[in-house]
Parts: C-alpha cells; structure tokens; sequence
C-alpha cells in the first residue's frame, strides 16, 4: 500500500518530521510518500494562509500515481473537502482524526494548537465535523509555527502548560495536539500529563490505513461528486476538471 | 463611496449581470466596481471549483485601491474569512447577506440553489453562521450554473418549481436564491409566490454599503487578524503577507 | 423614504437621544420619525417591562401613516414578532440588527448590557435569532437604563471595564453594546478597545433603510400572517385586528 | 391549596371548559379559581394576539389573593416569563407542562395544533424550553380556536388525522395537544391511536400543584427577579411595579 | 394509589431515608412502597456501577404487584430506558424529575453532584434529555456517594460551597442536588442560598403520582415498545422477556 | 496483538459471522479473540436486551488475559462507557466505529437498522457522539435480528430498499449498516449502490488496531476513571470493583 502525506507548507523541515512520524507508525507493507508542493505559504496559520496554500496541495494529489490513501498534513484540514473531489481513494486531514480519535477515548478532549488567530478555523472544523459538543475547549500556545522547528525553544513548555489548565480549568480528558509540527511530542507529554496525547499524523496514517485495507472509498454522490469538466483560466489552468 | 463587487469566476457575462444589480440597488453616491479574478474557474459548483476561485479573488482585492467596502458575489461566500484577513474594510458575501436579510422578515426560509453538488457546501455556511436553525431547507434545482448565462432555458421554470415545494413542503415563509446567477428572477419570483424572495447581490450591497456608511470595519484581532509576515512560494508569491 | 423608529419605552430623552443617532445616519433622503408609545414604562429592564410596552408600541405602528420600514429601538427587540403581523414594512430590532453585523465582522462577539435581570431575555433572543453559537457571551454592567441618561455617572467606565473582560477573557473579537441609550457611547468606545463596536440603532436604521430601498417586505404567510379579524374588549379593543 | 387558573382569552366557554378539566384532575384539598381578564382577544392564533392577552392576564395575578400557584391556560404560553417576575408562588404554562411530560413518557413527542400561523410561537417556545431536540414536528390541523368551541364541527376529526400522520410519517411516540380548548378531547384520542395523548390543562394542574405542595417556588434573582420600582404611563400605570 | 420507590443501590440507609422524603411529600391517598435491589452495588458512582445496578432495579419492577407507578431513585437515571420497556406504568427517574421542575423555575439552573467521575453520565443525560442548554454547568462536590451517609462529615458545607459558586460563577438561577443521599439537605440549602434547591426524590414522587393520577402511561410504540419474547441465559434467565 | 471482539448477545452463529470478518480485516500480526457473554440475551432489540447483556459483556473483558484492544460488536454500543472505565485498553464499539468512518467519507451518512425499536438508542448514541448532525436518517428495515441469520430469508432485499430510499430521500452520501449481523453484506451492497456502505465491525477492528500499535488507551481521569473500590451483592459479587 501507498499512502500520499500531503504537508501543505513549503517547508522541508516540517515535511520530514512529518515523515519520520508517518513512516514510524505505518505498517510493515505501507510506503510513506511525503512531500510538500511546489508553492504557497511556509507555514499555515489562518484563514489567509489556508487559502493559498490549496492549489498546490491539490496539485500533489493530481501528480500521485498509484496510491491508496491520502494524508492532509495541517491541522487546519486545509482543502479536505475539495481534496475528496479530486480523488476516490480516501483523504484524512490530521486535525479531524486526531479530533476523532480523542472522541472515542475520552468524554471530553481539549485542543492546544499554537496562535489564536488560528482557533476560530478549527472551531468551525469541529462544529462541521459535529465534534464540537466533545471538545472541552480549544487553547492557543502563541507559538508561531515555525519556532516549533527551532531548536532550544520554549515551545515544549508551553505547550506542557496549556495542557495542564485545560485538564484543570477545562475538564478535558485527553488532548489533541493541533499542529503537525508538535508530531514529536505527543508521547512525552501524554507520559508527563498522564492522559492520552495525540497527535493527527500517527492518527491519520492509521486511519487511511485502515480505510484503504478496508476498501473504503470517498462517496462520489452529493458534495464529493467529481468535478463537472470545465476550463479554468491563467495560472489555475491545470487544475480545470477534465472528464 | 466605492465598493468593489468580485464575481468569483471568469464568466464576464455573470460580471455584468451582477454589476447590473449592483448599480440598480447602490446609492446615489456609491460607485460600483465590478470585477473578476484574472484566473480560476468560469463557474463555481462546489468544493473543487471553489479551491481554485480564491486566490484570483483575493489578487482584486491586493490590487484594489481606496475602496469602502467589498462584496464577494458567489453563493458559496468562498474565501470569505481569507478575505476579511486581507483588508479592514467590510466583506459581505452574498450568501450570508439573503441569509441575513430572510431571518429578519421571516421565521424560516427556504434556500434554491443550482447542482446538489453544492448542497453539503452551503449547509456547512449556514452552520457556521449559526443561521441553519433558521432555514427550512436546502433545494437543488439541478441546474449548471451556466445554464443561467443560457437565453431560453427552463432554469426559471425550474427555480419556481422548487420554490413552490420549499413553501408547501418545508413551511419555508421566504426563499433565498442561491446563486448570484439569478440575480434579476428575484423580483418576478416574489411577485409569482406572494413571499419575499431574496437575491444576495442587492442585499450585500446594500449590507456593505451601511457598514461603510458606519464606519464600521472587520475586526482584526483573532481569526481575521492581520496574515503575519512570512514568504509564499511559486505562482503564490505575489500574495505573501507583507508588514 | 419615511422611517418610523420607535423607542419602546416613554422616556423622552431617551427618544431624543435615539432620534439624534438615527438621524445621523439615516441617507440623504431618509426622514426619520422618532417616537414613543403614549403609555407603558419609562424604562425597559427585563421580561416584566418588556410585557407592558407591546401594545403603545403597536400602537405607534397602527397609527403611522405612509411609512417605508420601522426600528424597534429597545434591545430586547421587544414585541418584534407582534408588529411584524401588523405591518408589512420591514420591522428591526435594535438588538437583532447589531447581532446580525456584529457576526459579519467577527468571529465571535460580545454583548454588554445593563442588568443582570435582562440577560436571560437578550439569550432567549440570541437562540431564537439563531446567533447564540456567535455570541462569545452577554455580560452585565449593572448599570440601570436610566443612570445612562444621567449627566456625570460612572456609566461608561463601567462599560467599558466590562468590554475589556468580554475580549481578554471570552475571546469576543466585536461587541454589541446592549442598550439603546448607550447609543452616543460605541464610537469613542470602539476607538478605545481597537474592534468593532456596533451600537444597533445605527445599524437597524440602515438595516430597514436598505431592505425598504430594495422593495424587501416581511413575509404574510406563516408567522407573521396578517391577524384574523377578532374583537378584542376592555382598554384593548383599539388593537382588534380589522378585515 | 388555593391555584389560580387563568385563560389568557376572553371566551368565557373556554374559561368553563378549562376549570371543568382543572377541577376534575385536582386534588381533594386543592380549589381551582378559573378566570380571564378584563380585556384583550377572544382567542390567541399567533404572536399579534399573544401581545394584547399579557397586560390582562398579569392583571389577574396582581389581582388574586391567597393563592399558592397558577396555571397560564393558553398553548403558547404567553406572558409566562412575566408572570414569573410578578409573583413568588410557581407559575405553569400549559404548553411547557404538556411538553415535559411528553418527553418522560416519550422518546418523540409530536405536537398537534390549530392554526399553521401559531406554529412559529410553539417552535420559539420547545427552543426556549430546550425540548425541541425531543419535539418530532408541530402539525398545524387548520381550525381556528373557536371552531373548537362550536358544537358538531369536523375539529375532532382533523385533529385526530394529523395525530395518526404525526405517529406515522414523524415517528412521535406520544401526543400533545396543542391548544386549551382541546382538554376534553385527550382521553378518546389517546384510547383511539393507542399512545398517550396530552392536554397541558392537566398536566399544568398537576405540577403546579405539586410544586405548591413541596413549596418550591420561583427563583428571585436572574431573570425573574422583582421588577424594579418604575413608573407606567397611561393605561399601563396600574400595572407599574413596586416597591 | 401504590408507588414504587427503587433505590439502585444496596445500601438500607439509603433506601430509608429516601423512603422518608418520599413519604412525607406524598399526598394522603399514596402508599410509598420503598425497596432496594437483591443484588448489586452499595453505592452508584459512573459508568460502571451503574451497568451493574440495572437488572436488580428491573428485577424489583418485574417482581411488583398492583403499582400505579415507579420512583427510580438514583440521580444518574440508571436503567430508565429499559424500566419503561418493562412497564406500562410511568417511570421517573430523580435525575430528569428534577431537571424538568428546575427549568420551570429558573431560566438556568446548575448542578452540585457528588464525584467528578459522575459528571458525564449527567451530561449525557441533561444532553439526552433536551435540559443541556437549560443547565448552567454540574460542579462535583467531591464527596463519595456513601459519606452523605456518615454522621458528622463535612458533605453539607462543600456542596453549600459548590452551591455558591454555581450561583455567582455560572449565573445559576436554581440549583439541583445531583444524588438521592442529598434529599434531606434540599430546604435548608434553599433557605440559606435563597433560591430553589430542588431534590429529585420529592420531585419524582410527585410527577409519577401526577402521572398516575392522570392515567398517563408510558407510550408502548417505538422505542418503549414491549421486549419482543426472547430467551436470555444463565444468570439472566429469569427476565427474559415473555408473550 | 491479540484483540478481543466480544458479541454481547449468546448467539453463536452471530459470533461466528462476527468473527469471520474481523479475521478477514485484521493485519497479519493481528490475533482475533471472538466470544460472547455466558449470559444473556440471544439478540439485542432495544432498551430493555441492551440492560442485560452488559453485566456478561464486562465479564468477558475481566476474564480476558493479555489483550491490546477489545471490539463491542452490537451496534447499539451498548456497555461502552462501563467497559472504558474496566480496562485501560481502547475499547470501540462497531456504531461509533461505523459513524466516524462514515463521517470521513461523506458529507451526511444514512443508517438502516433492524427493528424500529432500536432506533431511539442508536439517536441517543449519535447524540451522545456528537455526529447526530451528520446523519441523514436512521431508518429501520423491520427485520429482527436473528431472521439476518436466517438462510433464504428476504432481509438483504429488504435492507438494499432502505439504503436506495435513504440516498434518494435523505441525501445520504454514505450508509452505515446498523446491525453486527449484516457485516457478510456490506461489500454486495456497497457494489450495488454505488456508495460507501459501511460495517461497524471491520472498522472497529481497524480502528482499534490503530489505536492499539499507537499505544493510544482509554483516558483513566474523568468519567472512564478506574471504578473505586466498593463491594457488589448477590450475583453480581464477582463484577465488584477492586483495587
């Protein structure tokens, strides 16, 4: 089995952090294909970013060839819906599986993601996947994305401490960590806080895992349909829909 | 006052047929600008097409210069929070004005809009807004949105047909169109039902138009807070947010 | 275009002070008639007053005489769906009209009011409107309705402390202000605090100037359906609903 | 135990039928004081009516001495919060009681009213309460109030349809009936479709009863605090609140 | 008229003393027959007891004779759903009684309970029920089910205490004791809170004896629907459901 | 890995049946434990079966010996929240299993269950999850269970009617078979409509693999913490919780 990790910044670094999770927890015969596209924004936070870097993520998904499976690697399930027209094979943002996941192990779970510009797209997320009754609250770090890259930052820290008050303050019972860029974190922090942490990358691998060995495909009825074919002009041309 | 009104696809003969509403309902003093991406898709008919429609829409809005106030004139209110994060002066979208507009003369509406492909897409706006409490329902006509620009077609007959179940079946007690594409049926379709029926693009207008007139401007802290510096990539780079 | 706003309660300086905002921002050829009921309370504080203003209120209505659209101007919306039977002008609350912006500038808002004893109806309000999942929360500065009249008083201060809380702690990204007497304040206040602060006078004077601009009438088949003929007896006859 | 029962019209048939139902199912020691006011409709079909019953029927409680509870005796509850503010001892609408107990003895509960213009009244209401979510849709039968005062109509036949419709095409599980003239029609309609068929005249008569019996009575901060001292104008100042 | 009072739980004190509330609010002609099941957990503290408490609580209404209604006097409503399967009768759980009587009185109400283990299964509940949005928040006090049975523990100051923060921190207008060991402490918390404090014992005792009284009974279609005639085996054989 | 897949009902065919396919979906290095209760009811129809087999079920997890994961294979879910709190291993029951797959591959997912007695506890359930919102309908087929186990008999016929009026009434994008024994008939169906038709116990099995490789376990603070230590009578005396 191949399964396409899509991380939708530009950013290698991410990307391959973002790898070494999904390569750790696939299973024995699923190949990784992690990449990143040609364009767009080096780090996503927020509705301006989210929107530019889409074409490009859709890109990936027109090149890949012989794969059975699809990760969206932002938190923000950027371009999840438009991603399950333009395949049949299944699509998991890590936002939503994590989100999914926690459900299933916990009453309530809370989110710690890293700016606050970014909690109203994941709580539109949650209230359009229905989760936003289970989540106990959603807590920002304020800490731009990239510095989670840098080495020596703060960063574990508070992160550590928005777990804490939304276990307190929030009664959560497991924490979602809301960026791809926390993926090496997750097991620390559930050893520290002594409640399940989980990160969407292991948990999205798993899923579209799953899903593909299962032979679960997209629905192609209703909002998922295949695009009707249609020209699109200047840059966006090679994305038009084509029968 | 000059506010500019995107049309979100390439279809010229939607832009004047939006500028052409937009100018009827404007202001004595307002000077409407009506526009379209120079790139994306002719017509926008669900999450695929609404992917590649922003930032072409979003580009008119970086080039415009003094404006009061914008409208965003696709149905789907696509790239909407992205916009808001691209300027401080108002966005409307013309969804989310009739919708709006219908919850304020009516207890519940009805919604018309062109492919059920476009359903989920609309219903996950209403959600967001909060206003899916207040609408009766969601219908598809099953008409391409081009099929609209068509002299002679059956797309009225069709709407009417639709609108009439949306008030005996649903109880809905005013109808919104849901398509900037049928911006001049709204009024024989109101005089034909006996209900208000609400067409986006004059209701946005004039939503935009009183914001301005206010002064009053989006919020810009939180989700629609200025996008913070950082380099975009590829064809993308043209759109960095900049100091 | 003639525009009725009526302040629900019989303080006449409140009216003024209503008729001077309404005034401001009416268009050009806007008359604005700005009245009060000839009997009922001096001040509306919760769902007792809010019972014994309906009928002057209703009766500001039936007595107007070639009216284009009509603004409740009391923030409980007070009697909406009453008068929206006995007219067929479009009819706003001051309440619905600022929550109805306020949720097209921000994520979420705040609401600041005047007693604790009106939350419970401004949150009956939010639920009915649709918007309570928009409203970060509806906090009280325990400020009587008529201490804002007052010359000197600690009103706006106070206001304002619980602005601050209502983005520090509840995460609004705008605020209602929840009295029509604090209608002078939502300027400097917004200038203060850096987001949007809307004052629903303002925007339900434009609110029903536009929908009486675009011919938006409120729906007469359901809900608001004309009153069937009845008697009604006692001090109520003059109120009977006539073929 | 003395309660108070007030029809919120004036049709003295409908105030005899009310007290016929209230003293069948009162207790041995409890005397039913049945009433309705000096003014306002004769029946209530919709939100107009419901404005002018409140003044009248809150009249009547400032008027009653001696009396441990009250019951509101019209379906839409009308003036209920009000009323709540006006006095200490619990006060009931018929249409909440009939509500709460259909939702312990039900999984769904279908709701069979007069007039397809009051239905919007009931859905604020089943919102407000919270039970909408166990409400499996409001059934207008289209026959106005007074009708169900007039010997040898067809009402008890078109009820008696939509409860057979509501059972199912809603899949209710149990009846309410929605309207005060229909309580001597519960009985032969549940024995007919075989589920439990609810008249809130009955229902409301016993809680009410219940809660005067284990002294619970209305809460006094909040929103049913005491209005506060104030003056009323014109017709309305008999009714001013108090020190 | 016979009531069955069920106390879920092994523990005879218990039992006792809700035996002793439940007698005292019974009106003259009723007979509390109060028992406890033959098998199960001394005391109901989440999930897990819970599922061990149902068939003896079923057992105790099978084995009943000449009831015209049952009291199921755990405030987690364990085994509710099923009770109504087994029985024409009406069956009212504490936990829903007094949610139901609180709503009636205040427009939110909170919850003061015993473990924090014990707070989602209320939620679920309240969520069940419709009550969510009527509930302010469930604090827990923190105290095992049992210590509400040792004379001299501090159980009653720091449910006064969580009473008070419900009040002034989640803007409770009522207040309901979240388990039957609580039942006698309902009317001295009221006196000292000055609000509500409602009791599910007494509130239970008087709707099922409303119910009773009135000759409603639970609906038998759907999901109340007598079990289908089934064998169940080993420990289970004796409730089995037969023809 | 060895998982244990419990069917909470004592018919061995459907454990069986249950078995085969969660071997056929299990990885390579994946152990399938199939069982059923020692007690109990043959099938699972509703409320009152769902309160007798969760005793035996929970048995089974005690008895069980060096698992990593545990499968409830009713669709009802029945027992899950008590079998979190027995066992710090993740526990799926194949409903929630089914929704949240259903969930990720379409915009709204229909359910066809068995009987129409079992549809309020799966509504309750999807409440309870929090995906009520993305389900288009539960509709029953009215096929008790073990007729699916009935060689010859109409039932798949029956079901495939019920999916084809759940895609063309509903809108449903997806199908969720609501019964562990319709699990042999997924695939069939998922050929003949074209549409994602999902079976709870492949994906539960999926599902709780994944979470078992990532070391994902059951939150052990809140409502699924550990059940304190406390003695349980007569036959339920080996259930009891100990330290």
């Amino acid at each position: 089995m191949r399964l396409l990790v899509i991380n939708p910044n530009t950013t290698a670094s991410m990307t391959a952090k973002i790898a070494t999770t999904a390569k750790s927890v696939a299973a024995a015969g699923t190949e990784i294909i992690a990449v990143q596209p040609e364009m767009g924004p080096v780090s996503i936070e927020g509705f301006y970013d989210e929107a530019f870097c889409v074409p490009g993520l859709i890109g990936e998904i027109l090149k890949a060839q012989n794969i059975q499976g699809i990760v969206l690697a932002c938190f923000d399930d950027t371009g999840l819906d438009a991603a399950r027209c333009a395949t049949e094979v299944p699509v998991i943002g890590i936002g939503e599986a994590a989100y999914h996941f926690a459900s299933m192990v916990s009453n309530k779970f809370g989110v710690v993601t890293t700016l606050s510009r970014s909690v109203p797209a994941l709580e539109h997320n949650l209230m359009k996947y229905g989760l936003a009754t289970r989540c106990a609250g959603v807590r920002a770090s304020d800490i731009p994305v990239l510095d989670l890259e840098v080495e020596g930052s703060d960063a574990r820290q508070r992160i550590s401490e928005e777990i804490k008050r939304s276990i307190e303050q929030d009664r959560s019972e497991a924490i979602v960590l809301g960026c791809a860029g926390m993926t090496d974190l997750a097991q620390s922090l559930s050893d520290e806080h002594k409640v399940p942490v989980l990160d969407g990358v292991a948990c999205a691998v798993k899923l579209v895992e799953s899903m593909a060995s299962l032979g679960i495909k997209n629905s192609k009825i209703g909002g998922y349909a295949k695009p009707s074919k249609k020209p699109y002009s200047g840059i966006m041309q090679n994305y038009s829909p084509t029968e």
